[in-house]
């Protein structure tokens, strides 16, 4: 929980736009007009065929505590306009301090494999509400989204290895950190190095010791056998620190004795150098020592890349600690995930659709009211997507396809949560399940075929006609 | 003040194995050995010539809370070795709840220009505190001191223009916009959209309209009317919602509405297309309507390189608005700082140095006790710094250098501030009096000479002695 963390509700992380808006439509008194938006991306990270949703559990958390503090709206009364007046009326103050978040939510679950042009959340609420939340919520849906995707690439090139994400000190800011532990996990990781994380998201927490370990004892020999007394129960060795052969024959004088005490070493690191080489030195070293239960954890600027190309070259590598480049989506640290009006109605009158034109036809918006349609072959496998009118699933066709589910699910209503939380695990568990349904050129981890997402007749004559009205 | 956002102590902020290292630093007798480590980073971000000091305020907040409450330690008594027994004692855990940071921290200020294999932090403590606190020192320095460097390339190519930061939906979760902004800002931007930002660390905020706000009325020109009279005082028109000509044109209508009720429209912003172009056309039609004063604001996925390459085709833009490549630095979203133990001693003895040895020379450790001197030439330009031993300024050669100043200052002694913090813009006003004195080759914005850091002969010395030593 949000709550946990944070001391407050988190309403001022937002653009000031959304302030100088939401005041704007109280003015016009526009505030309760009812509006649709739809939170979605345009473009998968580079050279993967899909996303995985996240972050849903915590925005909703979010929307759950939506609300302006006293010490907020003061904060707001000091901020001045150019001609040193303040920007903001008493009363919009003291109107914003009742507002919370009494929307409507309908969303794809979380660990749901998600597409471009897809609405991830439908927002349903007043305008001045919906407008508000906006930014926080692109700010935790698109990180998410983003790290869960990026575990899973990095997972699916280590084939079913364990994966450890280790990248705290690397990560971008506190919550950098925080969040992307739990969309690592999400995405396929079987622990993180980050205890609050750990703590907060029970998601298991793996480490053994650095090298200030080791160098913090007179030489290599004594800290591993100080740390085997110390911690029997989690006995890991880095044997990187002076120098890897050497300290892999430590480790190995280390794991005989503890094996002759009916104790047991769990595994070395190996954390530089050519780590197919060292692997494959340690595990034949391991081997006939009689130490072939001891697992081989790598780290050291790892990613989907790197391990491919490990597993390729044939390290013996058991286990993949991977930092900076997960924790940061390092080749593509943002998902550009946008929150676009669809449509609007004032009290008692029917939808207006709304659309957002653009040069570039890809960013123009799609006006209704959506919902997204998975269709499934007969072998059970994705074969296609349909945006499509959420109300109208009586009209969709089946056409040669067995099966049909629409994916966005109501979530809340009324700004109470509505649906069962599942847990992490659980979430991962649903990865792996869909992942068995995309078809492989899809799940390629370079140059993936397009998954085919078809917008909706119906859909696409709308947005047609509202172009061309905005064109003259 | 992280307490003004976060409910607890962030104790639990590190990596695990930090704690299973204390806890064998604890059981070994070994908790109250003291020790030395700095905090440094190697390798510039690309094409830059420096970094910029920053997050050093936060870590000392961090440093000064520090504190295992109740509901840590009982997380932690939860977790199990593979034995599935217990990792700590009780008796350990009843410890940790003591544990404060009672360290010294000596520091380079924030706002200081900072290169490689300087020790941006020495950190003096019990051998446990200084190790528990290693990963959110780096995940705090690391993060900020990037961003800080990035804004400030960015502030560069602006050419003293104002830059805004624009990045919370994009940036990696909810501290990755909120410090980020505080970097950004301390890097040279004016000003935020982060309101919470802004409420915390007292930045600026900016902002007016968002493509919806003109999409909730039946025309952009009624919609532009309406935020003019909603808020006077704030008047800042996008003008891209449907076509930037119409929209140029449609702004300029309700300038000259306002000019005649003795009003100001402050700006219009360019959020797509050919920026150079829309910002000529669009300088050109304000100026022939009389509306010279009115300022050009333009967005869109710039960064350093967008801006410099718009200022040389002359695109008449007045103020930057950059979002998703300044919050997560994009082509380089990490700094791989490091923390490394420098020198040990048990109660009662002298110091031993420490080193790391690696494969990679530059991997290599400086043991020691360390500081900075920085010479300034003749015309006050900086010339080279020494990093040397702490207390041994009085060998120093001045050489034909005319002065020489030590970075590093106590800000914390025995877990106090012990500092004068200087405020944000104050943090401004140093990089930019700093970045006066350094020579232009360096501030290049690409392949930027290389700053001279030079080693001093007795630690040098030390180094390889201590090399050869690990050696045999």
């Amino acid at each position: 929980m949000l709550s946990d963390l944070y001391r407050a509700s988190l309403s001022l992380l937002t653009d000031f736009y959304q302030l100088t808006m939401a005041y704007s439509y109280w003015k016009q008194g526009m505030q309760d007009h009812e509006a649709i938006f739809h939170l979605f991306f345009r473009k998968n990270p580079e050279n993967n065929g899909f996303c995985i949703a996240a972050g849903l559990e915590t925005a909703l958390d979010y929307l759950e505590q939506f609300q302006f503090t006293q010490d907020d709206v003061e904060y707001l009364a000091t901020l001045k306009g150019h001609d040193n007046q303040p920007l903001f009326e008493t009363a919009f103050l003291a109107y914003l301090k009742t507002v919370r978040f009494t929307g409507n939510i309908d969303a794809i679950p979380e660990g749901t494999l998600v597409f471009p042009h897809e609405p991830l959340l439908r927002v349903q609420g007043s305008l001045l509400q919906c407008q508000l939340v906006e930014s926080a919520l692109l700010n935790i849906i698109n990180f998410q989204t983003l790290i869960a995707t990026k575990a899973n690439r990095i997972c699916r090139a280590a084939m079913g290895d364990q994966v450890l994400e280790f990248g705290l000190r690397r990560a971008q800011g506190i919550d950098g950190g925080l969040s992307a532990s739990r969309a690592a996990y999400l995405g396929g990781c079987s622990a993180t190095s980050n205890v609050l994380a750990g703590k907060l998201y029970d998601i298991p927490v793996k480490g053994t010791h650095a090298h200030s370990w080791v160098m913090s004892f007179d030489s290599e020999i004594s800290a591993l056998r100080a740390y085997s007394e110390s911690m029997p129960n989690n006995c890991v060795f880095l044997v990187d620190t002076y120098d890897t052969y050497q300290g892999v024959a430590n480790a190995i004088k280390i794991g005989l004795e503890l094996k002759q005490q009916g104790r047991q070493l769990l595994g070395i690191r190996l954390d530089s150098g050519d780590l197919t080489v060292l692997s494959q030195y340690a595990r034949n070293e391991l081997n006939q020592a009689g130490l072939s239960q001891v697992k081989i954890i790598a780290s050291n600027d790892l990613d989907e890349y790197e391990i491919a190309q490990l597993k390729q070259k044939r390290a013996a590598i058991d286990i993949w600690g991977v930092g900076t480049r997960l924790i940061t989506s390092y080749d593509q640290p943002a998902l550009g995930g946008v929150y676009k009006l669809a449509a609007l109605r004032a009290p008692g009158q029917t939808w207006q659709y709304k659309l957002k034109r653009s040069e570039q036809a890809i960013k123009t918006s799609i006006p209704g009211i959506l919902q997204v349609a998975r269709y499934l072959d007969h072998h059970d496998f994705f074969a296609m997507d349909l945006i499509y009118e959420a109300g109208q699933e009586n009209k969709l066709s089946l056409n040669s396809h067995l099966s049909l589910h629409s994916l966005l699910i109501p979530v809340m209503q009324a700004g109470e949560y509505c649906a069962e939380y599942p847990s992490l695990l659980q979430i991962q568990q649903r990865v792996s399940d869909q992942l068995a349904h995309l078809p492989e050129s899809i799940r390629a981890l370079s140059t993936p075929d397009i998954y085919r997402v078809q917008l909706d007749n119906e859909l696409s004559l709308r947005q047609q006609q509202l172009m061309a009205q905005y064109n003259c």
